[in-house]
């Protein structure tokens, strides 16, 4: 028998969950799930014979050993910074882990102590982080193992609205974090290197360079803006020389436009507070951020200010958002960020009935015998419903694979690692078509400069 | 016998300690000069009878309680972050302290414990804070008592290298803290309120919008930016429905324009660490920043971004800084700020043989029985030498003058106070005179909109 806690019960755990128990019915795993929110453990259990849950919180020591003490594995759905406590106690207890989380640099130090205890702390097993490293890395290492030369190494992800749902003109809606969505980009520079040189780009020239993306299904196109920094995967992807490596986000073209203004203007902002926000309309807010001379109407201010005609798409997107209007701001003491945010929660309400799509593209080029060649990879991943959405099953099925292949001492690896290894990334990419979680996949011969 | 224990001995505190010390002959005062560096704690009380100098360390609990418990007032020079330990022993022992640093939200929590030991926590008392509370507050204050109505105040402070030293395009040196002026303006938008709008500018607009400032002496006129977050003004000065409240800091025409380019490029984020940075040189660097395509030279390819001719003034100041050229960059795994600083601090550089220059201006629009008048209040003080620049005098001046009125008795406020109020900033100002830190005052009447 072993046994398996699923510490965090939230949404971003609920595919994950539902993978393990309907795996533990043909293994002998028992499995404890364990969140602060008693009853939203329960709800994901349900009557389940192999599994229980239980309240957990991770301020109580006592509870966090007893509980790691009896697992086989333990995975961490918890908040990201509370990742580093799990790992302690699982380094005292000799227990396996896995999370979907990025890799924290305290989680890094824990390598050599970890492979002394014969254990693997696995990270970044969700969609991206994961499945982009998954998906990119059988291709890098199958072009390296023939001898190919790669030149440029382009991927792009994003988590949209499905096509059919789309109805607003920003063809977005919030089907994860809306927060992060407002906050994109800030804090330091894009990093990417394309032709050998480092690029670095500024929040608010961010939006302003983008990139044409074909993909599959009903998109056709998407735009991508650079995803913060990429120079760290020349090094995590064994691409030390690579001309180009660019990381991107995908929104639908017009997006990047329209958002842009909201950077020039400054609304995106989210390190001050405004005193008797609520005292305001939306049109007299944004007027402090535009020139003082011009129309008296604040749109017409709003259009002049970006040198775009009333009727202009990037218009007609501002416009939906009632961002220069007479509704009254509801926050108190508000930042920016948060005044925005209460527009767009209303505006890009991802609703009951709508599905989301998580696309993901890989696009290489690369030199094989004296030919170039141009490889894509390609998934468009729709959600099933408002639980089984496409981000609760890109992050959940990798990760509850890489759980079973774990429990099942199929993986041999210890100490700690994201899923850039083949006994990794293998027998999850193929195990995950059978969710219908397959990249297309397509070459040709390439004839303009890499 | 009176005690005065002033902590820290650094730059800004040398025109404090003199005035102290020159006035500690007359009075029956006892100094005390600590700091963690005893020679220069040393230095700077020489041979002097009424004073000695001892070795401080603000970690040690002892030292500072021994040394405040023998105080009457205590001055603390120590970097901001250290006040509230100062002023925690200080209310422990029943001392009065004076400190040039803007007031922090944990001095000013002090304030009912200060009021009920009877004590005096002065803070802001240097040139900016400090002067330019003074010298505008005995105008508002006037204006008010007559009746007067303040539409507009307009203050301006810059520090800045002599016009008669000035030998670099920029018109510009380091008098002060390097770093402070790369990073001026980041971390929240600039704040102010005009013709009761209120304005808020996020930093990649801050260098485009400038204010043209009529100054004392050689330097003619000036430009001014706005000068982080004016809004608090508003209270502080008893101004909650003035229409126009802007705090500007003053630069040499052309400077503004020109640092907006670096601003643009995003060359001044101290935000994130460039590897290898010292395998570059500035040109290489910099054209991570510029457009893709466009000329191979760097220099072309700057002006083609910014939309300037080579012969430009604006090109004419970047290329003085070498920021295109093939100078290796020295500092390894540098911020983007720290690589620049490093040229400016070559470029900028405050010579052994300049002198510095503090300027301050208000302005005041306000009507009166039916006029509509504008004052203007100007300062241009010039340092004396390398020493006793302008800037150590204008921070020590005021603030040694405001610790010899708390010794004598003639301070009556009690609690946490900035020095806004009349029985402060009149005797300061009226001594100050004596030091020729005497404002030019002039008023006509003012046919503008106001």
């Amino acid at each position: 028998m072993q046994h398996i806690l699923i510490l965090g019960a939230g949404r971003s755990a609920t595919d994950f969950i539902q993978y393990l128990l309907d795996q533990s019915l043909s293994h002998d795993w028992e499995i404890v799930v364990g969140d602060y929110n008693l009853a939203l453990a329960q709800e994901k259990v349900g009557s389940h014979p192999k599994a229980k849950a239980i309240f957990f919180d991770l301020a109580d020591d006592d509870l966090l050993q007893r509980s790691v003490q009896d697992a086989d594995l333990v995975a961490s759905f918890l908040p990201a910074h509370m990742h580093k406590t799990v790992a302690k106690a699982c380094l005292a207890h000799s227990t396996h882990m896995i999370t979907a989380s990025y890799i924290s640099p305290e989680l890094k130090l824990m390598d050599e102590a970890a492979r002394e205890k014969d254990l693997l702390f696995l990270a970044e097993m969700g969609a991206d982080p994961g499945l982009d490293h998954m998906s990119a890395m059988q291709h890098i290492d199958e072009i390296k193992s023939k001898g190919g030369d790669l030149m440029s190494f382009k991927s792009y992800a994003g988590a949209l609205v499905s096509p059919s749902c789309e109805n607003n003109p920003w063809g977005y809606k919030f089907t994860w974090m809306p927060m992060n969505v407002v906050l994109a980009g800030q804090g330091g520079a894009a990093r990417y290197i394309r032709d050998q040189q480092f690029r670095y780009l500024p929040y608010h020239r961010l939006f302003t360079i983008t990139d044409t993306v074909k993909v599959p299904g009903a998109y056709g196109e998407l735009e991508a803006y650079a995803n913060r920094d990429s120079l760290p995967y020349c090094e995590r992807y064994g691409l030390a020389d690579v001309p180009t490596l660019i990381r991107g986000t995908l929104r639908v073209p017009g997006y990047c436009e329209a958002w842009n203004v909201l950077v020039q203007l400054g609304v995106t902002d989210n390190t001050y507070r405004i005193a008797d926000s609520h005292k305001n309309t939306y049109g007299q807010w944004l007027r402090s951020y535009l020139p003082a001379k011009g129309p008296e109407n604040v749109e017409e201010l709003l259009a002049s200010f970006i040198g775009e005609s009333l009727d202009s798409p990037v218009m007609e997107r501002l416009r939906y958002l009632e961002i220069c209007s007479d509704r009254p701001i509801m926050r108190e003491n508000a930042t920016p960020a948060e005044i925005l945010l209460d527009l767009l929660m209303e505006k890009w309400k991802f609703a009951d009935s709508d599905t989301d799509t998580l696309i993901m593209v890989h696009e290489f080029i690369y030199t094989y015998k004296g030919q170039t060649y141009k490889r894509t990879s390609s998934l468009a991943s729709e959600g099933l419903d408002h639980q089984h959405t496409a981000i609760s099953r890109t992050v959940g099925l990798p990760a509850g694979i890489g759980a079973r292949l774990m429990l099942e001492g199929k993986i041999k690896a210890r100490g700690v690692h994201i899923p850039v290894i083949p006994e990794i990334y293998a027998p999850i990419l193929e195990e995950l078509k059978q969710f219908s979680l397959d990249f297309e996949e397509s070459e040709e011969i390439y004839e303009g400069t890499p």
